[in-house]
């Protein structure tokens, strides 16, 4: 346990970490720069990890109100009181509780956005280039709710408790006829993504890739499904993070530090 | 009628067409650019139309055999008129027929490759920003085969006679196990192709959009799917057209006159 508080490098926002467990990346800073949420809607973040999705989202948006599920009780503390820190416990909840229990913990339909930064990796496997390591060990349901020795790097790199099937489960689930489920995936998966989002009435509306340089091959996918919606893809022009080694574009400053 | 013959800009290979009928386009040449063919390897280019994908194919790389299928008799006609004055009948063949016929006409598994450029357009609708303009009137596959008044138009752009479906079987029917499917579609109908080629067990394996300028939305996408192939899709850096206005980026110039 190393907690420490960290600043968002927005509207003074902070947030509790525990620099032994797993922290949010440049991939939660990009899908918040990528959703679009309106004044008065509703969001859920599957997997919240510790709320930074939420709690940069209240900065950035004028979204109504935010709620965030989180299976680990240590890490849902953590968010808690980042939440509580910011003063933004009148925008949003943290709750407990496992994705697969969707059904149990919300009312169909219950908000108009749901977001997800998955698990990239599948359960036995690494994908994309990165060799991710994996530092915890968690083998049931019952470790990850209780585990407190930085076992939330396996949860959340690799699909030891939820497949994407899951994810897309409870966003269809929770979302309104209409509503949008906006995530981050690694593109080698794009073709498993794109068919279970299909198989669960969430068509892929809006594509993005981010690519590290102009002609690097894209290491992330931005997606934007709607629950029932017409089928028609458009593919945005890829984001680009560095004009030169070191140097943001001018849209990833914006996303960054804007 | 009004044929001419149209330099195509490789190794001194011409084409005959019909300016009053569909003609190739950026497109058919972008796919002949995207395909990697070995020397040993036997191509089926569906719907050939006047044969521009394998006379180019021919003096691109080495492949031993090329097949086009083509429903129109005229446009075949012309396609083998070209195959003839380019000296290339001992590497192409056309065959007159309809892809929805493909299990009549070829024994399964009989090709390394199979490419398509396929219409883009629904039955009842537009695709892309372009609006497509329809010059023919194709009501039925009888019309299709003998209509010689810039019928092929339609038939070439719009999925008046076969859907990507039956294009998808077609392709899955004639290729071997671990063969490979390449070919350029709309991005807007990304998804639907994602679906379609896996339900025909044709795994996506490489994508690569294709942008007029570096900041601009995608308008054609270049794929390759391997029949029983493994998941895990290949996203390219874009294929970038203009480096300004009227200027090809070096990579375009090599596809276009290399």
């Amino acid at each position: 346990m190393a907690e420490r508080i960290d600043d968002l490098n927005r509207n003074g926002l902070k947030l509790i970490q525990d620099t032994n467990d797993f922290r949010f990346g440049t991939d939660t800073v990009l899908l918040t720069g990528f959703v679009n949420i309106k004044k008065y809607e509703t969001t859920l973040d599957l997997g919240c990890g510790t709320g930074a999705i939420p709690v940069l989202l209240c900065g950035k948006t004028e979204g109504k109100y935010f709620e965030g599920l989180e299976i680990n009780e240590r890490t849902a503390d953590m968010a808690r009181r980042s939440v509580e820190m910011n003063g933004l416990t009148d925008r949003i909840n943290i709750r407990t509780g496992d994705i697969k229990d969707i059904q149990s913990i919300y009312a169909a339909s219950s908000f108009d956005v749901v977001l997800a930064n998955p698990p990239y990796a599948r359960r036995n496997g690494c994908i994309g280039n990165e060799k991710t390591r994996i530092d915890g060990n968690i083998k049931n349901i019952e470790d990850a709710r209780h585990d407190s020795r930085s076992a939330g790097n396996d949860v959340a790199r690799r699909e030891t408790l939820l497949t994407f099937d899951d994810v897309a489960a409870a966003a269809a689930w929770a979302l309104r006829f209409g509503g949008r489920f906006c995530l981050v995936h690694k593109p080698a998966r794009l073709v498993e993504i794109i068919n279970t989002l299909s198989a669960h009435m969430l068509e892929l509306k809006t594509l993005r890739f981010v690519q590290a340089y102009a002609g690097a091959k894209p290491k992330l996918a931005l997606m934007e499904a709607t629950l029932g919606g017409r089928p028609r893809l458009t593919v945005l022009p890829p984001l680009i993070i560095y004009r030169e080694r070191g140097i943001y574009t001018e849209e990833a400053d914006a996303i960054y530090n804007g």
